[in-house]
């Protein structure tokens, strides 16, 4: 138990950012190169950028037509045209030709009349009309760029217009990337027993490259002081920034602070910020080094409040400008004062308002940055947010896809996935968004005004029917009910079936994993359980939750658990055996109002397509008698 | 006069959208590639991506701590410690490490005390506690991207997680790009007179680049019939797209629509869009080929209307999602029926509104596309828009910026451009944004609230005075005046003064170039020709208007004129001659209550700076006697 750095030193934020960024020589990690303007697109001008050449570089015809003496055209009119001799009193000019005297004006092809004598015109013209005067656009040593500018498609079409082929930027900082730990392997290696998979410097990478820098990976470095140390010590001299991931907690293993200790000064070690509170800030020999927790949304938190606006401040490349919308929060969050806190959340526009649901707030749940549409953010001196206030989201996608974006909470099924898939290639730029609350959670959303459908399987015990009296009972408003699959559900055993289980009955002695509270299989469990007069107590396990079919299948193939209740096709899926319980109703419950929404209209017709019907009967253990129906309530 | 195309079927713009979007084969176009899912930040999923290994692999401790049987825990309380034997009760764990059977809780190391005995403990802990379980984030065969999703660093983060390291995406779309026009040379060769610099293929480049294309710039092509149909034909081979640009119009050496009705469909020629008329739409060989005006503005606005969509619908990349902010419009403008128009407009915020002040309507105007913050768009059905209304501006730029950029519309002077440069370097996040339309257009726009700052140069006649009178007698509100610089204006002719022009007088009989009405320049001529009683009929050219300065020394230096007024920078800069007229002061009128605002603060300072003044210094003409002095009336 030694060598551990119990105490971490908790800065707030926005005071660690800024005890770092003055401590920066700023100015000195900036470099320029030239490059061709043409290629100059995304870079960041190191100064400013005078015109060579001035455009047009003549006095040019605005027009294609005739260039004519405008005194020779005076007379004209409808009463009395004037012909005009070609040679004497015009010559015929396209777009772009030069004028020279004694042409002063052009005459535009659609307002001449062509005749055996000449041209004949019937109004007057002045003098420099449909001319562009040398310079017009851009003169000859004007400023067309300022320095810290950066470079868009126009400005390149600008710079080569005034005969600027070259053109001074900023160099892009390179920033070395260090992967750390001894149970980290690469992707390509085959995983063994406590193994990782490294991602977080693939990450890294997009990132830096993203905000104006070139990240540069290493290869994966063991957990060893001396092995660090000489790395770092090496890229701060070939690099202008360094970040190394992980090592920077209070670990029996963590090198990195005591590395840094030793080659710079360490300013910060530790931040009051959920995820991510492992930072350490320092600098190595003038440049930046900084250490980024090891948990994939604790890495990218820290990354988007450390190391962004470090190169942004080096790049000169603004940091992406997120766009913050409201929303309102549909369940309560508390928060510690200890720390400002970033929750990803999905938002939905459903009934005209703009909701915002927290997802999982684990530091290792990465595909709940995938599945994040933005970040409510709990500021350090907030103690939470209230269910219904309304607060700003950071949004991480595009704000237009919201109102296009059918909101599904509740019960999981890998259909939905399907679904997902398939709404945009059909309908374009619409998209389905799921979240896995199980049944009861789902119909509880839908009172909550967060979801349009919600995805249920709930057997009434008194009636045996499933799902019509849930919501029959639940809601007062006009109701439907969209008619989803028939699903045998069963329970999932090791391949082979070793334990020999064959009913309910069997799972007592068996090391169980069950589903959450208000999944519809666990009331299927319940009901089994009690019908045979079980009770939980018996069933070791029964507190263990899961929260979908695959994470069940998941836990019992990696030995997690001997048996757990769930659908054929996750067990198909992890490669598991399957004793049927019984066929459940998986159908999908909405406000009847909902029923014309045109991303709801969408939803039934790919439920009763032929392309979805066929990759639901690859995955086993569906049948289709009703798909698409609706029923109204 | 022959082979003029001289009638364009003028479609609207959505109309022609559709016709050519709904006749390309999209499906057909759409091809998949596999590349390293570490390399596919910004590319587009070609189907739904699949876990192959759960994260984590294995449960997993979730702390730094020691990894528990929970049961041995449970007596555990604060008046009864328990010491747990290590390999017995207990053994050490860092985050990530696996856990087996009999242990199954973690208990964090900062719960834990170390005595000689053992661990001790004072509360118990519940199986499961801090474990991860496998497949906690992510389960093997799950779905994790769905098709046609632009992959995000944290995309890659979770590919390379669940251990898929090659990922199938789109193609990107391969775009060819043509110049055209015998007149058109490289940027990089030596003009003369009647060249082009080509500029607009390299904007294309970066645009294609940008919607997830690959440009692929081919050298010029002469207007020749045979030459751009050979190219084009082996093109359509090549490439997914054509763009040929220009030639799309109906000039005498417009071949591209008629090489297109040869070798494919042209489904429109001519487009209802303000700047951009002549656009081709045609398929050739299954492939978009699209034709685009030449002046600069005509063919972004073409670009951004039919090759941007087109392209999106084959990469799959979202066309940038530009904010639209509603700004109020500063003057009136007229459109016509007949088209939708692009009108490029700054935007500035003052005094708490948002105005937008069009900028020059030119299909030449390249600067004024760099210059612009959005278009105010007006739809076909529109005759215009009024002073004062409210519109919507689709901004080219960062809406966060607005509020930060100082606005300054009056007179110009070169200084502006060197205060624009400055601003952002030493004010981070500051800039300023300026507008020339002289001094009296200046005043009149503090009038209407669109600026914080009027540059004037004001002389009046009956005190004179420069400046103070014109704040005085024109607003009721405290005003202030921020003293600038004293210029030297005179009379800017060729180099070596061949005319002889000594003084004002000599003006007679020259071709000259006057300012636009309102310029402090032109009032001083104006009162120079009065006191003289000379006729503005007497001079040559009095209604023949450039803008700035430069301008002026430009067209003289382009032999437009033999003699313009102006300042003696302008003539240094364009290497000219100078006959001096007499000295002015060159300040900056504001509403008082702007004093307090940050940037003009910012701006004083910067006024006041060495590094501003010797920047000034080396264009020459200028004094400094009072610069950066605040007076208030």
């Amino acid at each position: 138990m030694k060598n551990r750095n119990l105490y971490l030193d908790m800065k707030p934020v926005e005071e660690a950012k800024e005890i770092f960024l003055s401590a920066l020589p700023l100015a000195d990690l900036k470099k320029s190169e030239v490059i061709f303007s043409r290629e100059a697109t995304g870079r960041v001008t190191a100064e400013a950028v005078f015109a060579k050449f001035s455009s047009p570089m003549f006095n040019a015809s605005a027009m294609d037509g005739i260039a004519v003496v405008s005194a020779h055209t005076y007379q004209a009119s409808t009463t009395h045209p004037v012909v005009l001799r070609e040679s004497v009193d015009f010559i015929p000019v396209d777009t772009g030709d030069p004028i020279h005297p004694p042409y002063d004006a052009v005459i535009m092809a659609e307002d001449t009349v062509e005749t055996p004598e000449g041209i004949r015109i019937v109004d007057s013209i002045g003098p420099w009309e449909n001319i562009r005067p040398v310079g017009e656009d851009i003169v000859a040593g004007e400023m067309i760029l300022t320095g810290y500018h950066q470079i868009r498609p126009v400005d390149v079409g600008v710079l080569l217009s005034a005969g600027i082929t070259e053109v001074s930027v900023l160099k892009k900082p390179s920033v070395a990337i260090f992967p750390t730990g001894t149970e980290i392997i690469e992707p390509t290696d085959q995983p063994v027993e406590g193994s990782i998979l490294e991602s977080n410097s693939r990450m890294f990478e997009s990132m830096v490259n993203e905000q104006g820098g070139i990240g540069v990976r290493y290869p994966i470095l063991k957990d060893d002081y001396n092995t660090i140390r000489d790395a770092v010590k090496e890229a701060v001299r070939r690099h202008d920034m360094v970040i190394v991931n992980a090592g920077s907690s209070a670990g029996r293993e963590d090198f990195t602070v005591h590395v840094l200790r030793e080659l710079g000064q360490v300013l910060v070690h530790g931040v009051a910020i959920k995820p991510g509170k492992p930072v350490i800030l320092a600098i190595v020999e003038g440049k930046p080094v900084i250490g980024l927790p090891g948990y994939p949304v604790s890495a990218y938190v820290g990354f988007i409040n450390f190391v962004s606006p470090v190169l942004s401040e080096m790049s000169e490349v603004p940091q992406a400008n997120q766009p913050v919308i409201n929303a309102i929060m549909t369940r309560r969050l508390i928060s510690s004062l200890k720390h400002k806190e970033y929750v990803r959340v999905k938002v939905g526009e459903v009934g005209g308002r703009v909701v915002a649901a927290p997802l999982t707030r684990g530091a290792g749940a990465a595909m709940s940055l995938v599945r994040a549409d933005g970040f409510c953010i709990i500021e350090q001196n907030s103690e939470g947010v209230e269910a219904g206030e309304t607060v700003p989201v950071l949004l991480t996608g595009d704000p237009a896809a919201i109102p296009r974006t059918l909101v599904v909470i509740g019960s999981h099924d890998m259909m939905l996935d399907i679904l997902a898939d398939m709404m945009p290639v059909h309908y374009k730029n619409m998209h389905l968004s799921s979240t896995h609350v199980g049944s009861l959670g789902g119909l509880a959303a839908l009172h909550r005004g967060e979801t349009h459908l919600a995805p249920i399987h709930l057997l009434d015990e008194s009636t045996g029917r499933y799902n019509i009296d849930f919501i029959k009972n639940n809601f007062k408003e006009p109701m439907a009910l969209i008619k989803g699959v028939g699903r045998i559900q069963g329970i999932i055993v090791k391949r082979g079936n070793p334990l020999h289980v064959s009913s309910i009955e069997d799972l007592r002695g068996l090391r169980f994993v069950n589903r959450q509270r208000g999944a519809g299989t666990r009331m299927l469990l319940d009901f089994e359980l009690k019908r045979r007069h079980i009770g939980p107590d018996e069933i070791q396990g029964y507190d263990f939750e899961a929260t979908t079919h695959m994470a069940v299948a998941a836990l019992v193939a990696g030995d997690g658990a001997d048996a757990g209740l769930g659908i054929l096709a996750a067990a198909n899926a992890m490669n598991l055996d399957f004793v049927p319980v019984g066929q459940e109703e998986y159908d999908f419950a909405l406000p009847a109002v909902y029923l014309d929404l045109p991303h709801v209209k969408a939803f039934i017709e790919l439920l009763k397509s032929d392309e979805f019907r066929k990759k639901m009967e690859t995955l086993g253990g569906y049948s289709f008698k009703s798909i698409g129906e609706v029923q109204l309530f």
